[in-house]
């Protein structure tokens, strides 16, 4: 059974986001790119095998996150990169997530490994929750709700 | 070879919180965990089959990102049910950025499934990029940087 089809997930976005972006490779794949990479031989850093990263690019650029473009050097057979899209690149907020989750609760002797910035002008940025007003929000004072407006009850005995 | 071994993995804040977080159905289990879910049945309306779950909740009280406590009701044995940690709670940055992924770049008709909510006074809160005087910025003015504040140079043909 596709887990997909079950109603706790069909109407779900976080779900939906999973099945496109929780494919095993695939964020790696997307950290790379979001790196300014965009050849076969540079998304391997992560270590994916050839024929998973075969088959993970194709879903990228099928699911809309990567265009694929040729590109020829010179003597050599005509190869083909991929570009961020902007709804690839807006995946920049699910790896800010995870790296800051990661340097929060699993911090790294060396400090953070990755930081955000502002390509106009370098100055720092971070994930923040923040309210209508752009108000930050404290990050223990956030619940998951329904879309309205209504928390999920907690199960009662 | 375990690709965590990797130097593009092994010192990255993405790929360590990947390392736990993106193994399948963890996502989903903490999902109806910060809806306030806690019996191992609640978990299951994810379709996470029973093996699966069992193991899944072992490694995130292991991780630190649940706790498990006792409990009983009149009549039956023993069971468990499983709470959320500070850590585990901090999930919900992943969520918000997972689900307003899906929400911009393949949204639902009915519109979004999930919001989430100030718990001290119920107003709407959003996930944002600001900077270190909490000014939001523009999402498309982000990039992924080294911690160092350089950007991973694009690789020059």
């Amino acid at each position: 059974m596709d887990p997909m089809s079950l109603p706790a997930n069909i109407h779900c976005s976080i779900a939906r986001s999973l099945e496109l972006l929780g494919q095993k490779w695939t964020l790696l794949i997307l950290r790379e790119a979001l790196r300014g990479r965009t050849r076969f031989g540079d998304f391997q850093v992560s270590g994916v095998p050839s024929e998973a990263l075969t088959k993970r690019l194709a879903a990228l650029v099928n699911d809309g996150l990567l265009t694929r473009h040729p590109y020829q050097e010179p003597g050599d057979r005509t190869r083909y990169e991929y570009v961020l899209t902007p709804a690839g690149r807006h995946v920049i907020t699910v790896m800010a997530a995870l790296s800051a989750w990661s340097d929060e609760h699993q911090p790294l002797e060396g400090g953070p490994s990755v930081a955000y910035t502002s390509i106009s002008d370098g100055r720092p940025l971070h994930l923040r929750f923040v309210d209508d007003d752009g108000v930050l929000a404290d990050p223990d004072d956030v619940r998951l709700a329904s879309a309205l407006g209504r928390a999920v009850p907690r199960r009662v005995p």
